[in-house]
């Protein structure tokens, strides 16, 4: 394996959602390549040791997953949200996701949980910049529009971001929520100074009841990975880029398995 | 029940895919409503029978589904294409709904599919307007965009008509497929003169493996259709409102039964 053609490449520890985590960073280490970490996993390891591990190991934390679901209103999801900022500092990553939520008010429906993510961003971006840390607003695929995200566009997700610095709030482009969209490219070139992240999973059929946990692994669906690659790069971004995998034939398997062959995938239809 | 309320109101037959469509037919003109019809059980029937059955007993054919798969190339799908535009002639409707295709060719990728529709398009539009007959593209939601059609927004189906006359080339607006589109009543007013079908269905979760089957009886989603309704009438369309809904449950049903719930829910909601 050609080290430096991964010298970009991420785990997102989803993609092994049920690998131990303290193991995952161990090998993340022992590869050279960053981690894409989530909440709950820190949580049950502890935020203080999991930022001395990998502060300890030199494993560069890519983005914490994730913050949002900011359609409720209420004051817990804002301090829930704070919170996560914290973490994200704590952990030496400047990108917290955000996921920003479905429609929980039915009477205000779409356009009402829409306006409450963008009054919601407003409360908490003066926080995330004093803590240094990007809320980077992800699009999520059209099919969670009702239960876990309203932003189902990058476009959309731009106009969110629009009204705040580039380094405050971001948009996460992820291929597998918006490589449908036919106006997706231009929408990259748009997003050019705001993109905090930039994930991969390839879209494959049929999806699974639920349709959470069907992403392809790289090379197994349509999606054409290396355009994507070429457009953020073209708009500015050559950071990380996180492999992220939510299927549960992937995470039947052995943590160290998926990753080799995650890094081998990425290798061939990425880099 | 106020008939004048259901005066616009037309059942897909695919609502009630497993009741016999002869009988579907006959409770239709009982109760003085138009039915969408599908090819495959017109062919169990016979087109001469069944045209002759909707004329004799008045009832309006509001739409034939489906043409399109177009995105494989080749002649095969051109004429059966072609037989499609004759069957919805012989019904004696001007409206042959096209589910376009997903992707085929995956070395073309999702624009070589987009670029095959249009092509088709141009092939068969002279022959629809020689018959009477308008190609009504439909958007389908996007979690079908690979399998199924790679169409996924109003705007890019307005796109792929504009170049044809709009009585020869339409779009169809199902909200199932369109709701969760930021831009969609924006893309609505600038389909006016262009509106082939308006089919309604809710959004409901979770969605079922395949994702096929999950469609919502209106009423117990997320779906705005009154809105919807009044945005496709200001863009000129006023023509019948067919309900179609995929659902296992509902299908499991008597159809007389599912016909009598949707009218109520049509009044309720939509009407």
């Amino acid at each position: 394996m050609n080290r430096f053609s991964l010298n970009r490449f991420s785990l997102n520890h989803a993609t092994t959602k049920f690998w131990d985590q303290t193991e995952a960073i161990e090998a993340c280490a022992r590869v050279g390549i960053g981690i894409g970490l989530w909440r709950e996993p820190v949580a049950d390891k502890g935020l203080a040791a999991t930022a001395k591990q990998v502060r300890d190991a030199g494993v560069a934390v890519t983005s914490l997953c994730r913050g949002g679901f900011l359609t409720g209103g209420g004051t817990e999801a804002l301090a829930d949200n704070r919170r996560a900022i914290d973490e994200a500092a704590a952990l030496g990553t400047s990108e917290l996701v955000m996921v920003c939520g479905g429609i929980v008010d039915w009477a205000a429906g779409l356009d009402g949980a829409r306006a409450r993510v963008a009054e919601a961003l407003a409360e908490l971006a003066p926080y995330a910049k004093q803590c240094g840390v990007r809320l980077a607003i992800e699009p999520l695929h059209p099919m969670f529009a009702s239960d876990r995200c309203v932003v189902s566009t990058l476009d959309q997700a731009i106009e969110l971001a629009s009204p705040f610095e580039p380094d405050v709030v971001g948009v996460v482009v992820d291929t597998y929520h918006i490589w449908w969209d036919p106006t997706v490219f231009a929408a990259i070139e748009r997003a050019a100074g705001r993109i905090a992240a930039f994930q991969v999973a390839d879209w494959i059929t049929p999806l699974p009841a639920g349709v959470l946990t069907g992403r392809g692994q790289l090379g197994d669906g349509c999606v054409d990975f290396r355009r994507f690659r070429m457009a953020v790069e073209a708009a500015g971004y050559t950071g990380p880029i996180e492999v992220e995998l939510f299927n549960d034939e992937i995470w039947a398997r052995p943590g160290p398995q998926v990753l080799a062959e995650t890094m081998q995938r990425y290798r061939d239809h990425v880099a």
